[in-house]
């Protein structure tokens, strides 16, 4: 008998066929005795069908009125899927963002949540109702309607969850929970049972996709006790919630992320001097282009080369900038490289373990994979390498790390 | 300078070069210095598309549901039109009915508007704004989302029209105005300048389809002037206002409206005795049977032959219950015909004219077509004919009341 948000991504409500089987799902889990919000997000392929009608209209389609219209998508959804359940006997209602009230600031199509009201829904589960809400939505205090980005129904379901003072928070995918890497890339890859916040931040943000960082961010803020698993397959998934202090027990690295997206930009003979890292990172900010990892190296004739990595998407307009730098700063030019990858190690585990960013070291070198850049946090250390070195990497690492051997209490935790 | 709210419907937006042209449109009567309220409804075919998937989850979807996800129909085509006004330089904001706010009754699908918020619209009109708000829908008290129900746009036009002192209420369609009678019918059928309402409502109710009945009645009621233009067609349309007191100088007749939607039932001998009608009409109409037309000749034996029409859709469910009928009241028999059709002549005129009826009448016996059930009001009359000399009657109809002709005063009035 728990409170339960569950959350159904476009996949998982797609086609007719998968909101009938999400209304066999959530009305399982109620015969169970639970009481169950649902979020929903646009059925798949609907916001880009409604994109291209609004790119018809307006190059850039003015962004309260794409609020507007991109927030029809969830409403479709969550209709049928309440008509699903009312099919079945069970009774079911469906609010909209606006109607929740799901309170944003606003900053269209990209608004952040201020405010959520529970009444409503509070009272729907008295009556025994399911109450499906649609994700990504909300309204600003004037009433516009807005929406909260990418991964915005993630967020909707976790908010939810907080404020509804939920006992889990399910984030329904297509994969079955988080593993230690891609298992793309290493088969013995290993579903984990549980992670912590931090480490699913760090795993996110150096490239695992199961969750976006902003709902995970918010679920730790507020102790959300947050559930990743597979809507079309039966499984506990994985437990993402707060590092209990066991990391003596825990391995030391829970999981490897990596990702390709990333270019690298190298100034060469800058002038060694206080500031010269604003008049590199300033014009390449005001350009709205995010800088990554940087590095810094000093030479001995009072030069050095500042190096950084960009998004690949961002890597040409960044060259036009670095070259304007290059003859600002004099420098002696620039390097650039696309062909570079990222590979991240992520464990609070590491808090406790000394010796642990060493020992990733030595596996690489092992594997004479040169380590181009350097990162670190408490519980991650990223290095970039050469791009055709990444899945060797990934598997050295996995071994080496004990990643595809169950822990023997992971399960008891 | 005038406050004008335009209303354009399914077909009009139902692509996006419609859209643009809408858009255009629109755009010009700002240029002239007015101020619009675009009301639009959904994109024809997308209402379609929409209760086909409402009916792939349930085979009769929950009405409150059903109001959730038929009202993103409208909530596209506001946010579509918006952008490609805002695209042209002009200022435009949409607003669903939920936030405008058209308050309605609890009564899902077929909701009556109860109250109109004007706030909003007129704080952005005052901006400079042209205001688009989706037609068919509202809210109810709890915040509940309604639809009108059928010609619901038409009415939510009228209804803002109204509530803000408009001085015109404009719906597009795809024809250029009100016409004596169908073109398709009678080729010198002649378009009207002006009818008044209670024509208007005549004619709808006859089976001219050009407008609602309920919006025609709302304006009525509220004294708005509705004008009936063509979307794509330039053109001054038909103004359909209040009977100013003209009819010395206006045509007798203003227009022959008809259908063959109807079939006809007679119970043969029935007992001619004091309750009769109600022990025929009332399993009739417990079985959610519209009764149209109804006449009772008395014979010599003491009993009666009782006539009425029903819409030709519920002719097999009225045959079944007229049996039953019949044994029940020991009548003679019955006889059903569904080849029958209405045609009406309709005009204030009338009440100042005597001998309307009559010159109809002789009109239909000269071309020797027999009339087989009269209905007649202040402002109409009505026959039911056999459906072959229909065209037959309208046409000798149009000539008699001499409707090919343009009215002198017509224009001037």
């Amino acid at each position: 008998m728990a409170l339960i948000v569950q959350k159904f991504g476009g996949t998982s409500v797609g086609t007719s066929e998968r909101i009938q089987s999400v209304a066999d799902k959530v009305q399982g889990f109620r015969e169970q005795g639970h009481d169950i919000v649902v979020v929903v997000s646009a059925m798949s392929g609907e916001t880009n069908r409604l994109v291209a009608l609004a790119q018809s209209m307006q190059a850039e389609p003015s962004p309260r009125e794409m609020d507007v219209l991109l927030s029809t998508g969830e409403q479709v959804t969550m209709a049928l899927l309440s008509m699903a359940l009312i099919e079945r006997g069970c009774p079911a209602v469906s609010y909209t963002g606006s109607q929740v009230a799901i309170v944003t600031d606003d900053v269209h199509t990209k608004a952040r949540i201020t405010h959520i009201g529970t009444e409503r829904i509070l009272n729907d589960l008295r009556h025994g109702r399911v109450v499906v809400v649609a994700g990504f939505q909300g309204r600003d205090e004037q009433g516009n309607i807005t929406t909260l980005g990418r991964g915005g129904s993630d967020t909707t379901a976790v908010a939810l969850a907080a404020a509804l003072k939920a006992d889990e928070c399910q984030i329904y995918t297509d994969v079955d929970g988080v593993y230690t890497t891609d298992p793309r890339v290493v088969q013995d890859a290993r579903r984990l049972d549980r992670i912590t916040f931090e480490e699913m931040l760090e795993m996110a943000s150096q490239g695992s996709k199961v969750l976006q960082l902003r709902a995970v961010e918010f679920a730790g803020k507020y102790n959300v006790n947050l559930r990743v698993l597979h809507t079309f397959q039966d499984g506990p998934g994985t437990l993402i919630t707060l590092d209990e202090g066991s990391a003596m027990e825990s391995p030391v690295v829970s999981g490897i992320a990596f990702n390709r997206d990333e270019a690298k930009l190298t100034i060469k003979g800058v002038p060694d001097v206080p500031g010269v890292a604003t008049r590199i990172l300033g014009p390449i900010s005001k350009a709205s282009i995010e800088v990554d990892m940087i590095v810094q190296n000093a030479a001995e004739d009072n030069t050095a080369d500042f190096t950084f990595t960009v998004h690949r998407n961002d890597y040409r307009r960044a060259v036009a900038v670095v070259e304007q730098i290059v003859a600002d700063l004099d420098a002696r030019g620039y390097e650039g490289d696309t062909k570079i990858a990222k590979v991240s190690i992520v464990g609070v585990g590491m808090r406790s373990h000394v010796g642990v960013a060493n020992q990733m070291f030595e596996a690489l070198a092992e594997e004479g994979i040169n380590i181009q850049i350097i990162s670190t946090s408490e519980i991650k250390v990223a290095v970039v390498i050469a791009e055709k070195y990444l899945e060797l990497a990934v598997r050295a690492l996995h071994t080496v790390f004990e990643l595809d051997r169950e822990p023997i209490d992971d399960e008891g935790v």
